[in-house]
């Protein structure tokens, strides 16, 4: 029997901190439709609240597309990769969803990056992790330990090191910031104090932090060295979690790496340290600009799930159907 | 009318992230009884839990007494010091404790420690904060900003940065330590990976992290050279604390300091880094024991504020009391 192709269906979804995004695409590489949901890393939102916002996403590209169906998703979700949470969430999810796995966010995201070859990535949004796979198809993670115990160079890091600067300041026990007028702006608020109650708020959210990145970004550009020190720090902190996963893999030969996450930017005091950092240990890496998102690189291992091997065609009509 | 001081007693609270004592003395300085209830700092447990903990430990004194009413009561309360949290509290205490005041904890075991007189408290329990008053009755405190935002050479910090050192050994990006197998052992964890959903569990509580101290102070003692760094830069965090209170009051001259809380120990890397980096900035201070405890220094600074004057007398016959 000919399996008519463009009428069966993966779903690829990226589910970090701040939110979560889907996609479906046909076994022969069309992409149908995207949607999108709230958070949907269960360590921050637990496990109910992350299937749901999940099935937001993914309800709104089946409703869009009419599609009944799917032979397989990947799902690529933050806080799953090393917690029991992974098991929870995947049976809470529907069989509608076909054959369904949940990976790391980072390998979805080296997935789309690299579209299935070695190679780094290095994911900061919400939270950060450092993932890569050999030539001989070995994989490490380091870091993504999430806000408590690690995400080193994340949004959420950046956001409270910099509120930590403003506190030492206040403190007298550090220099003098623009960060903190910028900040208690930003953040509505009137005195430094009252940003300890806004911090340990009840529903105070990791992401909280991570959407004051680009006001440190602008006090950093406004010549603030506290600001970028807060940046350039992180920064280079991201820098050793990535040589550690270049030193577990092996990796000498040149191999690409792949930044992926809100809180990267072209130039700047974060980006500049973490590739002088990487730099250090693999002289040879090049930096690549992700070809895919991590969505899309969740349906290319979904189809690979299935035995579809992605070729140069599937590639190019993904892209052309994306633009 | 003259006042039959013996049958008249203050309460004086010390109220904290790991539990929540207080002691009732009479006015003229006689130590009546002690009880004890679970941790009360509002801002990690909320103003109800921390209420209920109190008023536990209130009981408790009351009931051992049969004290009818107080005259006055003043409550050491971690987190408390800046938040709005402790109008709240206030407010939902009864009547029955008669004038009654929160201050912060470190108020309360500075005026423990030196028995009322000019000083710097160090205190570093489950949270940390430094404070201190000089001769012209200026105050100042600095850190204290709680487990998410400070709280540096905390037992909190203690804790989760020896965790920390696990993950980065575990991720290849930091030395081996010994910690691993010991806190997984003190945990009743297997894997380190297990630690992450103990970490992140919704009852973790910053005290959680805490009782790792002797654990990370065992290992150290073992020779283990991480665990070793832990203590010393949290010391030294503390003392860098310590060095902006001390500066700010402008303490030039000879002044006692005094170290308040269960982290502390008379020798060990810890203690070392929290003198050495205090010494640097005030040569000539002089490190003192603690002569009572916080609960007994909100007492003092009850009877203050009913006008009593802390004589000789009153403290000779507390101290005797309380043995």
């Amino acid at each position: 029997m000919e399996v008519n192709l463009s009428s069966e269906f993966v779903l690829g979804v990226d589910g970090g901190g701040s939110g979560t995004r889907c996609s479906v695409v046909s076994l022969d590489g069309l992409f149908i439709a995207s949607g999108t949901g709230g958070p949907s890393n269960p360590i921050t939102v637990g496990v109910d609240k992350s299937r749901n916002n999940i099935m937001r996403a993914v309800d709104e590209v089946i409703k869009k597309t009419g599609i009944g169906g799917l032979k397989a998703s990947v799902l690529g979700i933050a806080g799953t990769d090393r917690s029991k949470l992974r098991d929870e969430l995947l049976n809470t999810l529907p069989d509608s969803l076909g054959e369904k796995e949940i990976v790391s966010d980072a390998k979805s995201a080296l997935a789309g990056a690299t579209a299935c070859r070695h190679g780094v990535i290095v994911v900061a949004g919400t939270g950060s992790i450092v993932y890569g796979e050999n030539q001989v198809g070995q994989t490490a993670r380091a870091g993504g330990w999430g806000w408590r115990l690690g995400d080193e160079g994340s949004g959420y890091t950046i956001g409270r090191n910099a509120i930590i600067s403003i506190l030492k300041a206040f403190d007298g026990r550090g220099p003098d910031t623009n960060l903190t007028q910028q900040v208690l702006n930003k953040l509505g608020l009137n005195r430094v104090e009252d940003i300890i109650d806004w911090a340990y708020s009840q529903c105070r959210e990791p992401r909280d932090f991570a959407r004051l990145v680009p006001t440190v970004r602008e006090v950093a550009n406004q010549g603030d060295e506290v600001a970028n020190l807060v940046l350039a720090e992180a920064g280079g902190e991201l820098g050793l979690v990535a040589q550690a996963v270049i030193r577990r893999l092996n990796l000498v030969e040149e191999f690409p790496i792949a930044f992926n996450g809100g809180v990267f930017q072209k130039s700047g005091p974060y980006t500049i340290a973490l590739e002088e950092v990487i730099r250090r240990q693999a002289p040879e890496c090049y930096f690549i600009s992700p070809r895919f998102n991590a969505d899309i690189g969740s349906c290319l291992l979904a189809l690979k799930k299935l035995g579809v091997e992605i070729t140069y065609d599937i590639l190019r009509r993904l892209e052309t159907s994306l633009e």
